[in-house]
């Protein structure tokens, strides 16, 4: 607890931009009525007043930042598209405290644009059953876990000192709670209203690079298939999700993917099964006659990561190895 | 929709940072127990799963992005506390698409750290009735129109055309509905752990200046009460709560405090209320020989503002307005 120190000569290069913007695109007016009214009181030390539910609301709307640089060194942004249950913090600071994704890339001269999906963080949610059908889902700690691959779900315990994580792992364990407080609830059956909101923004920004992580690596998937001209290149991380065998037709016109795997996956049969599911897109991708790349981290030396890379101790080197691609489709070019 | 400009020539000067980063303070580990599990599709084409809710979330915690220059100009950050069923996005770029607060005051030279409190956006929230005791609120356009003091309530239509502001409105009424997509829903009992992490912020941040709108302002003027020395200066914009009179002991020793209110107050019962209570407390601080300083806009000539003065069409002059007392407070030093 100090003032802060004026003196930055010790700094790393500072990250300069034009602007920081933030927007929302897509959501529809929705109009209830026939609700009670209740009685509450809204300030601290205020009075009760009467709240009538009834009236106008807006929903299905997408929350979105756009860190624009003074000097960007690629011809045309990065969207980081977050996965279920998630929002743009995914790409922010990693729970142990490092730099994310978000500033990996700026560092790397791309605009960038981090949005919260349709009913995630900034972009709010609405009420259920009035708006939404059900009620959304609270991930707990315990399947976290398990599906986020940290460890066999067995080596989840309360108390922090007793958790079993693989023996390899690359999640930066200790801070599994503080990465557990970013999670927010999630729906299963908004996949609609979320992918509008996608293509509304894919629209808006214009020609970009997308990356894509898990449910978003799903997401971004259909999106490009949807609207392939408008993206140059796709980055779909651990994607839990892809557009089905039915929808493969036109695939040889879609932009270049990459697909991005991480560790642990032969041992869990959900993310067998939903590997499988990608692989077959990938492959059909490929089939067709467009570039479709399948990095398997393990593979490539790159031992021991969890479902979240980008958190991962070695984030910095799978961004690389994304760069690293990222540079056959949107080489850098000297900043103004 | 076309590539990116590379020649910045023409661009503002910059925002040069040394670092974006975001964390969460706050948050406690709760058990659910005894719930029955759940079939669910999880992932586009992916199989139906068990999903058993039973087991540990976080709760509590608070979501917050800091904007660390790499050369500031003044010695101590500037904290932003939106209002009640909102969210950080506040003070971003406003509704009609200018740069908001956070980039004044990033200009102005101060670090600046948005926060998404406790349930709100990013920061998350918990299941009801077996974490939150309750179901949430969803405000209304057409409260929203009436609280925010647009225009009278009888004002409000679906239909935009049909909507009747306030003549000398300075809100950009045309992007009410586009406001209106960042408001999030909102609990009325969850002031003491809001408060706690808040009160954590201050800790971890250190000696600051804190800067409240609405409920947000009252929650400032508590934290401040409870944690004197952290805060050099604390600026409440239209704050709808303020401790009450019990609470009033100690407060020469408080620091200098702004309260600053926008227009059409005198036609509204609910906010006639409101601003008797905080008049109040102002007027205890300054007896007590605190500084309090009240800023009523329209009596220094600044006329039609709403209840969000960040967004309105003449926000630039209101935060100036502000900055000049925290030139008082916080004065800028020659950049290093």
């Amino acid at each position: 607890m100090s003032e802060i120190d004026l003196d930055t000569s010790n700094q790393p290069a500072p990250l300069c931009l034009r602007e920081i913007r933030s927007f929302f695109v897509g959501g529809t007016v929705r109009t209830l009525q026939g609700l009670p009214v209740e009685q509450r009181r809204l300030a601290r030390n205020g009075p009760t007043r009467g709240v009538d539910p009834n009236g106008d609301q807006i929903s299905g709307q997408m929350y979105v930042q756009a860190y624009l640089q003074a000097h960007p060194t690629r011809r045309v942004p990065l969207l980081l598209w977050h996965g279920g249950g998630m929002t743009g913090a995914n790409w922010e600071t990693t729970p142990d405290g490092r730099p994310g994704w978000l500033t990996f890339f700026l560092r790397a001269g791309f605009d960038v644009y981090v949005s919260d999906a349709v009913e995630r963080g900034r972009a709010g949610w609405s009420r259920w059953p009035e708006i939404y059908a059900d009620a959304p889902l609270h991930r707990t700690l315990d399947e976290g876990w398990d599906m986020f691959r940290i460890g066999p779900r067995a080596g989840y315990a309360t108390e922090q000192e007793s958790r079993q994580a693989y023996a390899d792992q690359q999640f930066p364990v200790t801070a599994f709670n503080t990465f557990a407080a970013q999670w927010v609830p999630r729906w299963t059956d908004h996949e609609a209203q979320t992918l509008d909101a996608y293509d509304a923004l894919l629209q808006q920004v214009g020609p970009c690079i997308v990356l894509g992580h898990s449910q978003g690596g799903g997401f971004a998937l259909e999106a490009v298939r949807r609207r392939p001209n408008a993206v140059l290149g796709v980055i779909v991380v651990e994607p839990s999700g892809a557009p089905g065998a039915a929808d493969h037709q036109g695939m040889a016109a879609l932009p270049a993917h990459l697909y991005v795997w991480g560790d642990h996956i032969a041992e869990h049969a959900v993310w067998q099964r939903y590997r499988a599911n990608v692989d077959a897109h990938a492959m059909a991708l490929k089939a067709a006659g467009a570039r479709a790349d399948v990095c398997d981290l393990p593979s490539e030396g790159l031992r021991g990561n969890s479902h979240f890379p980008m958190m991962d101790l070695n984030s910095d080197a799978v961004a690389a190895r994304i760069l690293r691609w990222l540079d056959t489709i949107a080489p850098a070019v000297a900043a103004n």
